[in-house]
């Protein structure tokens, strides 16, 4: 039942079934919207004591510091507590930002640009700088790129990290590559789980620019869909052992853990790394807000407290997720017309649909009201070479609205491979 | 019984008198900071309602948006409500940030050393960049220049603003100069208040770079110390009309009002440039903290609210500065052995000795175990050319210590000035 194995004219049945539902579909007058990796209500209900915390009486922290006054660059001591053995990463080298983690990946990438790095004071900017891209990725990692200038070179993501001899022979020979972009556990949008030989490699492999960076974006650190739980790799131990400690720039951030937009930023990276970046970020600010890292202690209180509070969150969307692969499954699992990922945690499902498609299902969908991730959106400058891949992104609507977009879009998906297996 | 009148008989008396009561006071083992311009204890109390507010059944804006989750770039529009009147700037022409104005002005300077402004898109970066510093004036600011390579053009800062034809003469000719530095009202350290005229002159001079920029930072907007309460003038009207409406970045904080490091940050200009802020801010983040915006504007309530709030403040610093102005009034006052500002409002009184002697005077303090913000700190590359102006932060320390250290600060300003006097 592969439309492969379908002859012209079942094609041409199964074409005027797809129209009547898609007609069906439009005149419901949906109004979904799975574009964005957005945690549900239900999600962020779970930290509603931070609206009350720290309480009146709690503004001292553990060094003695009056946190409703200026200081302390690197962040509460409290707070790195708990983080740093959930990032697998040496309390001393962790830094507690602000509430995004977005805008520390920013401020370094600046940073670099205006004044080098800790490995070399030219600045990177004003030459050619290139950035390897592993695709399907996160755009806004890629929108970064694009602001400053920075030339994007995509490689294939694998299911245990990127081509790895691509990106070994790209590094190896151009010293304008100066970083690739990792998002190591659960990557967006794909799920991917970065394996520890390809980071060993990652870590290890010579580069032509002494001042290589890995931006190694651990946004879903904690945030597991199963009972696998993938623990952090110690990445910086390792690039430590392969003798190029200031390669890592991890990030991270609270921001689905807690509230989005009001959480706890995370950098953390080789004492040298540290230095300069707080070096750096001096000159920007006196000190990130020490009462929003107190209040995010109390609510945590460990890294047992953070795991707990990642369980509930498992318990909102793991369903969703089921919802999504389970509806795909079986409306698209019989024609063989997309495949599609079934990650272990994170926050999407990358669904690959017949080549040269996307852009349609993405336009179909959108007449029926159901919006999606604009196609190409998870590739440097928005270009899906091979125009299949839709980010979904389920975690946000209520289970039925996941379960109504993720038919209709199904729906979509058939009629436009049905349209392009017809029309070639 | 101005130094200068004395004979060098009376000269050397009062010298041995200086240096006993000197030695007594280094004998007294004093411990005392008045280099910041922290708030106290005491203020920071003033606002620790913060600690439990917004309370855990209020996170929805008066636009219908959970704060909790991601969003809204501009800022909550309750909080801009409040300070668009205080700030004197149309309320959609108002940003509100995170925790630090600083910040903003960092971001602002690094968009434009990499992106351009609205007015070109050539980045700053690259070519000559000159900023004018009006003197004495704000490290920090001093600090972002030097950091990003810009040269700074020191220009006498008098009583109503810098002078006018030095600025005007140096704007006018020199199209590196892209920027001026102002604090408009209470100016760090001398507590200025910008005329309506001199700030007339800023907005309409005509300037070789296109592109120029007026750093408006308004600190202490509503910091009054007296019965006065200088408001803040309407610079982005009176650019407007004078032709040159994308020429002023106001920036502004609560530092000063609720928690200094964990308060709401702002940023006003033009229509224009608002659109070219946002939409470089758009690749940094994804959006403000709207929880600490929601709980600030509960806290503040209105204008009148800040403004109520402010004369609390007044009431526990105002003392401190009557104490320095006192003490150094009848200290050095006879001796006619320097001068010092009385200011209006903000955080700090600028004291000039005698010429040639501060750095020696912030020694000899340092050595009696009394900090003071190191000669020279007001000034670009902290290279004050009289070596006579000293900072006073009186806020942070008790009405107590501050008394203590201005009495043993004016004993070491008495014996510099005494030490030199004899030696030349």
């Amino acid at each position: 039942m592969s439309l492969s194995e379908l002859s012209h004219e079942e094609l041409s049945t199964l074409h005027s079934e797809l129209k009547a539902a898609y007609d069906q579909l439009v005149a419901k007058g949906l109004k979904l919207d799975l574009t964005r990796g957005k945690p549900a209500s239900a999600q962020v209900e779970l930290s509603n004591e931070l609206l009350s915390l720290p309480g009146e009486d709690d503004f001292i922290d553990v060094t003695g510091a009056d946190c409703r006054n200026y200081g302390g660059l690197q962040g509460l001591l409290e707070i790195r507590q708990i983080f740093a053995p959930l990032l697998n990463v040496p309390l001393e080298q962790l830094v507690a930002g602000d509430n995004a983690s977005l805008a520390i990946m920013h401020d370094t990438l600046v940073f670099s640009l205006l004044k080098g790095t800790a490995d070399s004071d030219a600045p990177w900017f004003g030459g050619p700088v290139k950035f390897i891209c592993p695709v399907p990725g996160y755009d806004r990692h890629f929108a970064l790129c694009e602001q400053y200038g920075i030339e994007m070179l995509p490689v294939p993501l694998g299911d245990h990290g990127p081509d790895l001899d691509q990106v070994r022979e790209l590094v190896a020979n151009d010293p304008a590559i100066k970083g690739i972009w990792v998002v190591p556990t659960y990557a967006n949008p794909t799920g991917v789980v970065y394996t520890e030989e390809a980071t060993l490699a990652l870590v290890s492999m010579p580069t032509a620019a002494a001042d290589f960076r890995i931006f190694w974006d651990n946004a879903y650190a904690v945030h597991h869909l199963t009972d696998v739980e993938n623990p952090a790799l110690d990445v910086l131990g390792m690039a430590e052992a392969a003798g190029n400690p200031n390669r890592v720039f991890i990030f991270a951030s609270t921001s689905k853990i807690t509230f989005a937009g009001a959480g706890v930023s995370f950098f953390a990276s080789s004492p040298a790394n540290v230095a300069w970046y707080l070096k750096q970020l001096s000159k920007r600010t006196i000190g990130p807000d020490k009462i929003n890292h107190l209040r995010h202690a109390r609510l945590l209180g460990s890294p047992d407290g953070v795991r707990a509070q990642m369980r509930k969150h498992r318990e909102i969307i793991a369903p969703k997720f089921e919802e999504v692969t389970s509806i795909l499954t079986a409306r698209l699992g019989p024609y063989e017309a997309a495949t599609w990922t079934s990650p272990d945690g994170g926050y999407f499902i990358s669904l690959d649909v017949a080549d040269g498609t996307a852009t349609r299902v993405v336009d179909l969908a959108k007449q029926a009201g159901i919006a999606m991730t604009g196609a190409g959106a998870a590739f440097p400058y928005g270009k899906d070479p091979r125009d299949r891949n839709i980010r979904i992104a389920p975690t946000y609507p209520s289970p039925d609205d996941v379960a109504a977009a993720i038919d209709g879009l199904a729906t979509c998906v058939l009629l436009a491979a049905v349209e392009k297996t017809l029309g070639s």
